[in-house]
């Protein structure tokens, strides 16, 4: 972690999530503590599976955009620590289950949860971390942030089914891959911070501004994730560069590069994405194809877009430290890609 | 359904569950309109998939449980619909989810979900119903319903994964089997009363003793659906004879027999539930076992058991046609095995 004289005078070389980390460190640190406890059970596999994914390096940004609204909005009270730790436990829990039904062999640089314990125990952990999420917002006695992130959890799981139906489409629309990014991403960034800020009594209009900056950086987040799953610096980042397209996902870089096919390159995406197996060269040339079509570019100019509208939500409030780091927050997912 | 005429008269032909049915008929009409509304989804494939399980013919057990303690603590708003239905997407979320980690092929008398739509979708539309169920839960109002119900949600999956560990495992005792019961199955029967008995504020006895009766039935009901796995009965209800069996699952009637066999029982033992592959004539040869060695019959007492205990618990309730169907709920739930 950051010490404090480090982190004003370094911030050329500090990003700004690091940035927010340590404008938020305390309530950080009472929420990786409440986590820990929290994802205990007498049934050791629990904790085992769970720490696997929970302490492998996740930024935990999605908490940190609860624990910096209800900062930002003035709160004093200590409900926001529940919160955090229990839409850390819904991602977690969607991680869980993702790796369950997509089958990809690497998250965060680790191999992923079902083939070390089989998918039985991840489904039913994962089905734990969501329960256990539940309680702890039982716990803050709002029926509110129950509502939002209750909500959210079933858009949430619409998106991935969503999704499913764009798996080896090429016939999958930008509208409908922005629906579902908007779902199974978004969904979360959004509630994650508006309900933080619901804690504060700031009024309506500051919770509208946490939830759309939440919501539009979570947009951008995802699209820049699909950019890089056809990019090397995936690899740097300890993830497999094609998991996407092994997965015969339809991300908007392939419906891009779809578009934009001359006769023999449709053919290939015919038959890496909706045809049958394919081969490591095939990889290779699908990223080719992305970028000679420019389609990772337009993918990033899109994500730049959703990334300007995050901090054009933010607009309304009155400067602070925290409001800078999440504004530059956004424009860092974006520009983490290049 | 039953006719208000007959079900007063035809009782010696008219199951209690069918008895308790009518009671509740009303709020049971309400719930089953709750369910198909609230299962709804712009996302097509939910409703599809969800339909398949809740329209095979359940008995909606559990929530006729909520409606029922409501109905009996004299209470007369209309939340007790949210929360009946709330529980059975519970349920149908727990067996959607079981029905992927089991690979068991039939559930109800229907192919199981995951061999129709696959595991992807099986999984994530647990999860809506599940995220479903919270919303219903959070529209309610009350906290101490969401408390309950978290919680057993919790206890479910750790049950869940507790089950995990005697999977293929003939050193599990009789107590981690009855932990198992206890979370996975009496967990949920257990809340389900409890939660329709606490919108009533009858006090906190009252809550006790549904809770309690709840909790000793589910035992019951497992303890006689473990009995029934190695039972042609099973068959004559629509499910797998042997489904535990082949996925070697160490339950009641394996345990009991185990610790009764001869040498050459404990070999075959060994050889189908920890060892390779079974043949099919390795079921009739376990059910024989199961029987000679009374394991059926002394699983069958401890259901008894555990069904008196239930009736027990209703005894401080003034008589009433409903606790006098729920009664008979825990008896028949026994005899209906024979």
């Amino acid at each position: 972690m950051l010490k404090p004289d480090t982190r004003k005078t370094a911030a050329g070389g500090v990003s700004p999530v690091e940035r927010l980390h340590a404008l938020v460190a305390d309530a950080m640190a009472a929420t990786d503590r409440m986590i820990h406890a929290r994802m205990g059970s007498g049934v050791a596999l629990i904790p085992e599976l769970s720490k696997h994914l929970i302490d492998s390096g996740g930024k935990r940004l999605r908490p940190m955009l609860t624990l910096a609204a209800a900062q930002l909005g003035g709160y004093t009270g200590d409900k926001q620590i529940n919160l955090a730790a229990a839409v850390e436990f819904i991602h977690t829990a969607t991680l869980l289950h993702d790796d369950v039904v997509d089958a990809s062999t690497l998250r965060r640089g680790k191999v992923a949860a079902n083939l070390v314990w089989g998918n039985k125990a991840t489904v039913l952990v994962g089905d734990f971390l969501f329960s256990r999420a539940f309680e702890m917002m039982v716990d803050t006695g709002s029926l509110r942030v129950l509502d939002i992130l209750s909500h959210a959890s079933a858009v949430i799981a619409e998106g991935e089914v969503m999704q499913l139906k764009s798996e080896s489409n090429l016939g999958t629309t930008e509208e409908h891959y922005l629906k579902v990014v908007g779902a199974k991403t978004a969904a979360l960034f959004a509630a994650a911070a508006e309900s933080g800020a619901t804690l504060c009594n700031k009024g309506p209009e500051f919770v509208e501004a946490m939830r759309a900056y939440g919501e539009s950086l979570g947009i951008a987040f995802q699209l820049v994730d699909d950019a890089l799953d056809y990019s090397g610096r995936q690899a740097l980042m300890g993830k497999a560069v094609g998991d996407d397209f092994r997965e015969a996902k339809v991300t908007l870089p392939v419906i891009l590069a779809y578009a934009r096919a001359d006769k023999p390159a449709q053919q290939f995406w015919k038959r890496v994405i909706e045809g049958g197996p394919q081969s490591e060269p095939d990889l290779e040339r699908a990223i080719s194809y992305v970028e000679s079509t420019g389609a990772i570019q337009e993918t990033m100019t899109r994500a730049r877009h959703y990334a300007d509208v995050a901090v054009a939500a933010l607009q309304s409030l009155a400067p602070s430290e925290i409001k800078a780091a999440l504004a530059d927050i956004a424009d860092f997912c974006v520009e983490r890609a290049f």
